[in-house]
């Protein structure tokens, strides 16, 4: 692998990809890795692009969910997976700790650590989740936003820039979400995604009839009947399932952990083998066992 | 959590425990978390312990299992487990990179990070797997192991230090395994593991008979029939189970990846909530998910 | 050298040395060091405490000093300085980012990485320099400073917390200043500093004459012609001299870099030998040059 | 400044620089960065490129020069001169860990961190410094280096490999030094070092007689007598002045502090302004001191 070579052609292939993906109205599909164990199996499953999950990888870390996380905690993890793979990562920065001068640097660090893409959302320093019952995102002002995105953009010219809107997430209206959208876009913007908690997924449907720009993003978390296909005839171009794995991961850790205290034994059938393990930094590794 | 007191009492706690598993042939259950997810499951499962592994952060961050970690690598692991937990963090420092002053290295920076233990081995520098089948281990000289035993325990004296012998791994007899055993102990080795891939079990049940030391430590990845009740009488007094919960992880993201493939969907059933997720890094978190 | 202990002993050493500064009005003497070359600098000439200056490590990792520093970044220089010396750490946290949870976050991890105390400032999220002439530093409320020191203090226990307002930097009375004070004290500060630019120095004796309460801490900076006695006599027990060591290494590279430009050489004279860079990691090294 | 584009550039600037030095028979200056601060100087003294020393880097961590220094330790360090600059990096990695496998993670973790080139030495693992007289340099075998410099240029395709012999240092003959310098062009190396400690420069002149073959790269430590006429003339295309800036700091800081404990003042001629400082991560800062 070739990462300099890669490093280009991981932003350019990704921006290849979502113009197909629009032609042919079946969107390509990120999902969320939050180590390079994750990313083999992203890559063996056939998925098109990695994305590091800001809850992820704050979990990973034992941080809340609320701007704790660093330029280099992400960039650690692009490195990770970009050791396995080669598919194109991107790299959910939240608001990038709110100003100009902080979205320069993470922009700055993920493009060095060799990130495709990043997606910048507009809620208010100090963030929270988007899901979060126990706090209430807050939006940023539109216009610090647009100087974030600028300075991003002229630290990391090589990234592809996902602008995301909390605009729904926070109660706002449909109109109010989309001039957002457009704001961010008129500020160098290269791809937009309006977040939804709707789990009916009509507010992404609406989302993709009413706006016309630069290429829609859409992660389906609260909507995951919404398939490929509805997706891609609602106009996305990339779908990201943010933190599917972990949460699979999670489930299972948990049952083994459960099941062998009351037991005294992991069931086997339940385990990948120590070579599946050994194989993800070592794909020639074979065991004894 | 106070880190400057559960630090000194993390290694104090399991010297502590080490002393009553003998007492009450009952050993102290750690188990191999690979982030704080992992960890977050093993303290609510009521593990003892946790074990940093060299198999499973080296597939975290996308590398072989040959002597690829630096001391780094594994303190930042230390640090993600500690924020959610003061169990005590054994960590495998595999050979410690060969040298003494490698493994002084190694040593201040994991009591640094608040480590109780770490576990050294008498590979020769590099290592492999104990058990690859696609490259065989070689032992260091005794001498030079000893040797490094010393420089860690200069550099990082609240440590406790469990050595650990490959003899058997490489096909030494059980005498050599023990001999190697008991330099170690002279050097200032504070417990035992003499580690075997032998799946019947026998292997380990001698080391028990024979070993009279400081505390013995097992390893049970290839006899997981040996049961805690079993691995007391036999003499041991902590059974690391090393790699079960991220084989559990691996083969869990595997099956939601490959499902979602195949059918457009991840099973709900299989995954983690959200809430869940977000728990990890702030007990507090509630979603609307 | 052990860090377990010397971690609490460094913690507990800076106490009885405030202590003991106070009863003889001598201040103990913290100095800026930026990396492990400085800290062994800092020692040999007989330095009390090293200080991690936020300035100077924006500046080391070429960044601008504007809340841009993360707590990993600040804790790999904890460590370097570790590996060289036991003295007291004071570590320069800026805001610590501006929230409750993210002051817990640099309390945590400076903590472990072996810190002795934090110095954390009220200057509102994003902070700039106090001397900055580009940018105008704006204060946090006062209330949203206190939580700061609640949480970092539950999150760090084993830290000693400096309470820094910025109160006469941003133009605010002295009465002001003293009130916040005050009531960073009651939230847990175990030491106020209430910094100052005025380069007579009468600020400075002001506030040593009005307060009372937790010992005082002063960073002459800006009125350097006050010595070790007349600070004393003030009632500091505590002098941080920033970052002069940095600016000493900064005009002398200078001077190197661009003789050697002019004339094809660098002054031997004007440089420490080989050798001397060797013992900073290997205090026994010998070089042939 | 675009890293995507600056990474590719830069190895392909320093290869372009290269063609242009033999051409005019006028080397590349490159000289040794430890951190931003001397990347800003060197920038400001019109230096050509910058080097990542071993040494000075092991010496900023309060680390022995004896392979303890890892991939990530070095790949910090660029990214930060990164930051304030796009000249070719130049990485030192020693003998990059001993094995394939490591130096295949050092180029992997150094090219996706944007270093240009990185110089690997045929020391056997563990390396001490060349000029050290308290250890003895002892060669790794050839075919294990030249494996080492197939792999590393596997992973990091995208590097420009300086292979460097430590021959003349542990005292081989000049026709071993040749025969391993043309053994590594073999297997692939971009550009060659043949070190020596001959403090009369006849060593290195010999050298540039009798290659012909990659270009040849001088590390003048021991002969600075050796102008970058008489350099060039000799033949070489890139001089490295490896250690000089942080020699030159650390002797500027010893004077500083040394001074400051005997007088009570530090010498407000021997400091950079605080502005100086604060304009390495920010060049638009004003100070009011």
């Amino acid at each position: 692998m070739s990462a300099a070579m890669s490093e280009i052609s991981a932003a350019g292939r990704l921006r290849a990809a979502l113009g197909e993906a629009a032609a042919c109205r079946r969107p390509v599909q990120a999902i969320g890795a939050v180590n390079a164990m994750a990313a083999r199996v992203a890559v063996e499953a056939g998925f098109d692009a990695l994305w590091v999950s800001g809850l992820e990888v704050s979990a990973a870390y034992g941080l809340a969910d609320e701007n704790l996380l660093g330029s280099r905690d992400l960039a650690d993890v692009v490195t990770s997976l970009r050791r396995v793979t080669d598919l194109p990562v991107i790299v959910d920065v939240d608001n990038a700790a709110g100003t100009g001068a902080s979205a320069a640097r993470f922009g700055g660090d993920l493009q060095a650590a060799g990130a495709a893409a990043v997606c910048l959302e507009d809620s208010r320093y100090p963030k929270c989740n988007s899901f979060s019952e126990h706090r209430a995102q807050v939006m940023a002002e539109t216009e610090a936003v647009c100087e974030q995105i600028k300075e991003l953009k002229a630290a990391a010219p090589g990234l592809l820039l996902i602008a995301r809107t909390e605009t729904l997430i926070c109660g706002g209206s449909m109109d109010e979400a989309l001039a957002r959208a457009a704001s961010y876009e008129a500020a160098g913007g290269d791809a937009v995604l309006l977040h939804s908690k709707d789990t009916t997924g009509d507010q992404a449907l609406e989302v993709g009839r009413r706006w016309s720009g630069v290429p829609l993003v859409t992660v389906p978390t609260a909507f995951p009947h919404l398939d490929r296909r509805l997706l891609g005839e609602a106009g996305f171009v990339l779908a990201i399932y943010a933190n599917q794995l972990t949460r699979a991961a999670l489930a299972a850790m948990h049952r083994a952990a459960v099941g062998f205290r009351a037991t005294g034994v992991f069931e086997a059938c339940q385990l990948a083998d120590v070579q599946d393990l050994m194989r993800v930094g070592d794909p020639d590794a074979r065991a004894c066992l």
